[in-house]
């Protein structure tokens, strides 16, 4: 007899226990009604969302979600739920997922592994049963297993759960997107199907919360270890799954699946669904964002047009004294191109302010890097008026080759409550902006914003490669320092300029107080900024 | 036979392995020397400093601080030397204390209770030894023992190592400051020491590090329980302890020591700690500060007068269309008797550069906030201005109330590297105000400026209680909810207006996007904004 198990590859926010606890009692009747499942599974604290953070430091909401996982336990009938929360157990929490049947909850799990590392910090919150107890239960006469996410990339908690009977386990996870994990996940199913013999049925979230995007991406193992194609990542499905427990094979899955379109792709849209429901989620149904005719800006509004539609944001070109007229021109173009308002207002007038207020303060002072900036300060307090006066999220601009080495005007064009392309390099930037238009019919992001050299426009004739290295050679760098932790000695000694990759090294460092006060944008690399690279702003350290 | 240990109560930056090294090096010299000391005890992870967050994944750090224990280690002759550092071992990295006699490393405990809690990241970076060895050594016949900060918080490892042998026992600390912490910590040796018999010597780091300041503030425990008075906070000093074996006492200290100046003294000194050194440790010699003539703005004028010396203190007075005349005298009355240098820049222009800039986009739309929040930006970009072309840090004069409530201009009078007051309620600002004035001669912070009604001044006639319930009722609620964790139910059922209950709570919820974005300030209270509240931005949760 075959087993259909439902998975549940949703969104379920942050914090929104009684909404999500709504959402999964009538998903759970629509698994049996709709999709004749006998099994729906939903991923890792689906209840309360993933992280919830120091949410699970209340009281209240721990209160809430053990009375919320009662309620939906007592409409799980004719069919077996297993729904992830955080239970609280006197003075400790588990992150646990329960399996609910016969209206009442029949058996908990609570993970055994609990990453601490990177984005994680699970054992600032959770507990480890010290019985460290397997959780295995009978569905039409097959015997499953059930771990929680970490779990797996540990042999233990699957190898015991087999051995206490599971031949097929459930894995619900909360995952976030990081470029390659796909593959390196793949084969780790494999690994453990191959160690054990049994059948995995993984489930992953998916939405953005803050500087993480979960994708989803659920698949299945065979028991003797082929691995189904990936569902469709970033988006929101019903997977079927129907297990055969006599050849321990799942049927050939007929769900929208990953087909390979590149890692371009994966990262475009990974940063689509960032921005889209951090704006959904924090009530932001528009966008504003300064249109420079740059190639940065240009991919955010590309972005924000896929996240949110033309008609929901907006453009602003924003002209100074030293804007060239072709930076004003392809803004126009790109706006026309994609259907966006594009909505122009020169800084003269508030910088000559700025100029005249100072005027005396800094009388006989050579002009230099102050005057630069309150240019950029003047765009983003236009902006931020823009955004108090009419309503909607102000998008900032840069790239992590920006954030890395302080390229940026914190309360200028760092203004802003999400940042898309936080986690590209320069050189990533350029290559999904030519990647993007190659697909979906025509160009969204004019050839020649791509073609021209950097420039921040803040006096005449300014590059970036005036002070920066070239981008090339500046995000090989920042690549090994930032991602791969190479030392100042090692990078050199892979051939680099020393008195470059110095320099390089002592931005990064001397910049860290501006990243410490940067809006959160989605994590793309394998080390975002923010919440997985948490370095002191006092540091003494250079090497 | 008397054994005299040299606690050295000093500030070790963090990430500055190479210069604290030297110093180590010295101040072993220093202690055998000039003070004829036995042992000298360093505090945890003095070589690295603390926290040295994610340095501890760069292999390079590592490295380097094994080679410099090593090299310390080498001078270590004619005295015993305990010295806090990370060490490496293959895989795993280790919160360590070494002892260095002879020339070389003769023992290393490894911390065995991994603080990952509050401000504490401990299990993101070190592991416990499974072996869990306790470390005792003799020093001229005395049977001594170490254990470090945590591990003390539970009676396991200090018995252990009093059954092996110990009969005074070494506690290596890094503790950031509190307010009410030092009875707790006393307490909690008093409970050690009967439990175990064991003498302690408790040695704490001093200094300012980001959002942290460590009080030092150690203490002796004889082996009756008795308790010496903890060495003056956040002060170094070399604090001499002579220990009797046969008697199990120390003699009575000689050390500058607390003498309970109440609270609010410990609370200034901390502030003025953190702001000196976060100045200092990241090269300004001197500060930028808007004065408005208001409470917030005046306390932190003193404080940083206190840090840094009038003379390195720059106040800006910043006056619009909408700001009263006694602001402008308060302003420069404070500055008067501070003896600080008073600029004056009007906003009026690039105010009204702004006004006009977005006049025809603005056009029939009442004015509202946004005309507010440009103000603010204006006065933010003004002073960075100042900063940029004069050098100088810009402090920005936020309390933990607005910070709560989203009571402040993001990218306005949020501008600044340093918020010496974030972590101050208003009614504690109050008290801080009128403590400080009872101190040191004059009052140094105008009776008018507290006597006042506080009003943002950013349009005709405005107060900050027409939006804000009044501070006492505000700070009462906010201190419930923010630092007491108590849920909307809980606050109202204490007596509370329930709509102004749910008023505050969404406040606090949607300002948690500014605060991610706010610059750091010293930790006070028992929860502070920050490295030690992680909320999500995006939160469906209002419980």
């Amino acid at each position: 007899m075959i087993l259909r198990i439902a998975l549940a590859q949703f969104d379920f926010p942050v914090g929104a226990v009684a909404k999500n606890a709504e959402r999964i009692a009538a998903m759970i009747a629509e698994a049996r009604d709709a999709h004749g499942a006998d099994v729906v599974l939903f991923p890792e604290l689906a209840l309360s969302g993933y992280p919830p953070e120091d949410l699970l430091l209340r009281p209240s909401f721990l209160a809430d979600c053990q009375a919320a996982i009662e309620t939906i336990a007592a409409q799980a009938t004719g069919i077996v739920a297993v729904v992830g929360w955080p239970q609280a157990a006197g003075a400790v929490v588990y992150n646990a997922a329960s399996v609910l049947r016969d209206g009442a909850v029949a058996a908990t799990y609570r993970k055994r592994e609990l990453p601490n590392y990177a984005v994680f910090d699970e054992r600032r919150y959770f507990d480890v049963d010290p019985d460290r107890e397997t959780c295995t239960f009978e569905v039409n006469g097959v015997p499953l297993g059930l771990i929680i996410c970490e779990d797996l990339w540990f042999p233990e908690p699957l190898a015991q759960t087999v051995q206490a009977g599971a031949q097929l386990v459930l894995v619900p996870n909360a995952s976030p997107f990081e470029r390659d994990k796909h593959a390196q996940r793949d084969a780790l199913l494999a690994q453990r199907v191959s160690e054990t013999g049994a059948a995995l049925a993984y489930i992953n979230v998916v939405g953005g919360q803050d500087a993480l995007v979960f994708d989803g991406a659920s698949v299945l193992a065979d028991g003797d270890g082929f691995i189904h194609p990936a569902a469709r990542a970033f988006e929101e499905h019903w997977l079927l799954a129907d297990y055969d427990p006599a050849s321990r094979k799942f049927a050939p899955v007929a769900w929208p699946y990953e087909n390979d379109e590149g890692r371009d792709a994966l990262a475009w849209r990974a940063v689509v669904r960032g921005t889209r429901d951090y704006c959904r989620k924090n009530g932001f149904d528009k966008v504003w964002l300064g249109l420079s005719g740059g190639i940065d800006s240009a991919l955010v509004l590309a972005i924000a047009v896929d996240a949110l539609g033309a008609g929901n944001v907006n453009a602003v070109r924003m002209p100074s004294r030293y804007t060239a007229g072709l930076s004003n021109d392809l803004a126009a173009e790109q706006c026309a191109a994609l259907g966006v308002r594009l909505l122009e207002l020169p800084i003269e007038k508030p910088f000559q302010g700025y100029l005249d207020a100072l005027a005396e303060t800094f009388a006989g002072k050579p002009v230099d890097t102050t005057e630069e900036n309150l240019q950029s300060r003047t765009r983003g307090a236009l902006l931020m008026a823009l955004s108090n006066k009419f309503g909607g999220l102000l998008l900032t601009t840069g790239n992590k080759s920006e954030y890395a080495v302080g390229y940026a005007t914190i309360y200028g064009d760092m203004c802003g409550g999400y940042a898309p392309i936080k986690d590209l390099y320069k050189t990533e930037v350029f290559a999904l902006a030519r990647w993007r238009n190659t697909v979906a019919g025509a160009p969204v992001i004019p050839e020649a914003v791509i073609a021209r050299s950097p420039s921040a426009e803040l006096r005449e004739n300014q590059k970036d490669q005036d002070s920066l290295p070239p981008y090339d050679v500046l995000d090989a760098i920042l690549l090994r320092h930032v991602d791969q932790e190479q030392s100042r000695d090692e990078i050199v000694a892979a051939g680099f300029d020393a008195a470059t990759v110095d320099k390089v090294l002592r931005l990064v460092r001397i910049s860290e107080w501006k990243r410490h006060q940067a809006a959160p944008g989605p994590k793309v690399s394998r080390r975002a900024f923010g919440r997985e690279r948490r370095y002191p702003i006092t540091n003494g350290y250079s090497g």
